[in-house]
């Protein structure tokens, strides 16, 4: 709710696009929240709750629902500044009649029932597609899910190969590997057989991209056959990753499909850390890494996030050279409003307009899709003021243009939906 | 004084809060001026005014007090720009009575005398702590002060640890340990006493904090007895600085003590610059440099600042993250409104606000803490209103509170004071 | 055209101050433009078209002028959100009487016809000079320029040195420093008079400046003169840059030139990127690289660019304490108005004003130095009234005087002209 009258003309404008959400973690068979657990469950609120101090007890499997709610709210007022708790607020409100607009210990009971009595309704789902706008969304799905008993017109597939790259030296990814696609491998072509296997089963169902998520120091490359071969046969897959990514890249090149990159997670950094709450990064990290790859398959649309702030400008100047690197949404430690602004106001000042996919929820529940986009469409209403309109550069009607390229068009041109 | 009713209503409240300073490198036998020369002579006038082109001469011991600040005011009308310089217009308007908004050279001579007199006054200490509404303000001791002679619920002492950490390997730093412990280092074991001792007579004084800063590519670590006992005898503790580090936490851990880090500075880059303005930072280094330290020790809650706005998202994260990471301040180069402004938004946005130390003066001289916060109060102001108020998320009431909890709370919980 | 009466007037009075414009790519023997293919065949157009879709086959040379053009306005509606889009339309509304605000594809062929006729006009270059109130530009001339047959008080040759530093391991390289001296460059000794040859050559001509740009890992260094021999005796001058820069700047320092430091660019990132769109960077840089060479000269200053807006803090805090590094303008992908409003904000605080170098156009052609100066007069309008008038700091006047000395009097005394 800013308080000028064109930022809120702009934002409820763009309230009004119908949304294509080009990544999240949603469950398709089980996408909605079924208690408040679910929605104070997510790793966002635990890992607030437990850095203002509160102990991991509560979060035991053992421990009732109600009871982990009841703590996670009562810790709360220890973090009712964030951007994070700001989006519970507008689930509050938007799907459980709440009225006010900071949350006691003493509301927990009594949302949690009124979230338990709303969450089973027959028609939640479709109830939360329609006051989210949403049309479609992207799922994450492991390189061997059978993709079965969902609409993949609605929840559309997206092959995630972090595993495939990164866990090949696991025995029981090689397995699992084995029972998807029935090849062993052994070798560089048994390991591209497999692949091609898992592009061609994920096609078939409709997945519209592929996608990774990379540490800081990563560098992929071309490693030749004989080279992989050594690997698997003698040194259980061990440095190995660089080239399946490689490998990988050729079938988003042989499938037309683009290929997300989230650049820069350390995972476990915070060892004892909550359930999802215990990857850091490291800034010192650079998209030079990837130059070989950007060049290599100028076939390949790369829909990049970066992790930090501070790598947007190379973000920006990479998208701005290479026709196939495009910026894509603000990720995690980024998907708050004073880095958006920022990364915004820089990308929406340099790379060409047709090249911005302008957010993506990450949601695990599809509840969270309503107020996170409404956080973005708020910071892109400011910018498209700030930026456009005040300055005479366009007008009302041709900024919230822009900002439909940004949250729908991009997406379907790109995404190809 | 910004234009804005808003954000000036906000700034009054808030300077209304009493202040307890939670790090300033105030000499608790002579913590207020004697004269402009102890103001000018502070490093940041020093800095600017050779930057810009004065020459060093001035600085020499037997240059008289008056002919120095003759010079250092003479420069200012080249970097009257700097927010050090309105620190410094807000000095001479609230201590010393001074009309204008910009110094000539003809101010020099008056302001000089009227400070002399005005410092002599013998409730000096007793007026600038009433002004500033200060109550308590922390030290910087090195390890061996006897901390006697001073009120210690006034002047909080803190165990600063630079020279223990990295200058072990320099005879006279063994000698003044064995003189403030009697303890003579010789292995793990003594060194593990001396610290002991250290701690414990910085504890019954009333210590409240342990404090180093530390270089970019620093990177603490747990070493064996025996390597430690190897660097001892026979290398002169030349590479023992990331141990020592370690047994410090440990100290910390057993002794219930905050550990401020300052993470980012080398010392002497510009070899031939003034007195304590030869540092400089490389913005490559990372939090992750602690990951080990921050897993280690979950007691010790670390308080960090950071030399560079380019390093606040990791700051932000690894404080969302780790319960005991605190963000601490705004540093030295980052200690500009600009950068204040920035880092402020994005940790207020994403850190729990009951880990949030909002700010402390850093100063040499009492004088300087009054602008200093001022200057910091502006910036917090801002960004309440920005974030807080206009958007209708708290109330001016509320945001007083949120900022009440930045500048007063916090420091109190956190430093147990 | 902001919405601001402050802002508006500000920029209004900074636009009566004339230019000294110190970097650009001007050819002083065709300085202005033939057609609309010399301003939209401009890199920075044609990048944005070829990242947005466009194929090179346009730019082919055997192409016709007009259809290149018309090729890169029809991909205009792909980019037309960015800072490049807007000089461009400056310079159509300013020099070529287009009345619109955005073009179509129709535009294209109406302004090729206007601009033939407009650019043939034989007082074109006066008129430009005129309307974008320039006085004198900084040239980039190669080593061996003759410069020659042009008006050096108006067009100020600069030593451009990155062919000697870099490449006098080409044999040509080595064959022009022959030509162009008289030299064969066989140790050291010959090296030195080589180069000091050229510093008599181009200072005899009026140059006010060397410039080099440098890769991100770049770092001078003083190599002795049996090694720099034993480089050139037996290893092609391999391993020879940073010694080559460290003589450069000892000849800067004998012919009291600044020396224009351009940091960060990695040459041919993209291999098949347009013709000058092929550069780009790695974040992962330090100004510390060069605490050498700025201890070892401090009678030369270094006005230094930094190709990051993340090393803009590294670039402030050099310059607050070395006093002969100076900020120079806003460079390549910082040059837009997100990264010149951060990177302005931050050096306006905390540099001495007396060492801000605010701008420059870095130009091939004439025509582009009013939209660009334009664009930085308008961010430079807004900081100084968020920053200094609407505070209370200074006045309208004085901020004003501020902006001028940004614009035009630090470059008169810097370089000398």
């Amino acid at each position: 709710m800013p308080a000028d009258t064109l930022v809120r003309d702009l934002t409820a404008a763009l309230a009004e696009i119908p949304l294509i959400d080009p990544h999240s973690h949603i469950d398709p068979l089980s996408p909605t929240s079924r208690s408040l657990d679910d929605i104070l469950g997510y790793h966002y609120y635990t890992e607030l709750a437990h850095s203002a101090g509160m102990s991991q007890a509560p979060l035991a499997e053992e421990v009732p629902a109600r009871d982990r709610v009841r703590e996670i709210v009562r810790h709360m007022d220890r973090y009712d500044n964030t951007a994070q708790y700001s989006w519970f607020i507008d689930i509050a409100r938007t799907f459980l009649g709440f009225q006010g607009t900071r949350l006691t210990p003493a509301d927990a009971d009594r949302l949690f029932d009124v979230a338990e009595k709303t969450f089973a309704q027959k028609d939640w789902e479709k109830q939360v597609f329609e006051k989210t706008k949403l049309e479609k969304i992207f799922l994450t799905n492991e390189f061997d899910d059978p993709l079965m008993d969902f609409d993949t017109s609605r929840y559309v597939p997206c092959l995630r190969t972090d595993t495939l790259v990164f866990h090949l030296d696991r025995p029981d990814t090689r397995e699992r590997v084995l029972k998807a696609t029935g090849i062993k491998v052994v070798d560089a072509a048994t390991l591209r057989m497999a692949i091609a296997t898992l592009f061609l089963h994920f096609t078939r169902k409709g997945a519209k991209a592929c996608a990774i998520s990379l540490p800081p120091d990563f560098e992929p490359a071309h490693y030749d056959d004989e080279y992989i071969y050594e690997q698997i046969r003698f040194h259980d897959c061990r440095d190995i990753a660089p080239g399946v990514f490689w490998i990988v890249a050729e079938f988003c090149r042989e499938f037309r499909m683009p290929f997300d990159l989230m650049i820069g997670v350390n995972r476990k950094v915070y060892a004892n850390g909550v359930y999802q709450g215990q990857d850091l990064f490291d800034q010192r990290t650079s998209l030079l890494q990837y130059r070989r790859v950007f060049n290599a398959f100028p076939e390949v649309t790369f829909p990049v996030s970066v992790l930090t702030s501070g790598q947007n400008q190379e973000l920006v100047a990479y998208s701005w050279i290479f026709p196939n690197v495009v910026p894509n949404g603000h990720w995690w430690y980024s998907n708050i409003p004073a880095y958006i602004r920022k990364d915004l106001s820089e990308r929406i000042q340099a790379v060409p307009k047709t090249k911005l996919v302008g957010y993506y929820s990450d949601a695990y529940k599809l509840e969270f899709v309503l107020p996170k986009y409404a956080m973005y469409r708020r910071v892109l209403a400011g910018v498209l003021a700030d930026e456009f309109v005040r300055p005479g550069v366009l007008s009302e009607t041709g900024a919230v243009a822009l900002g439909t390229r940004l949250l729908r068009d991009n997406v379907r041109e790109i995404f190809k939906v």
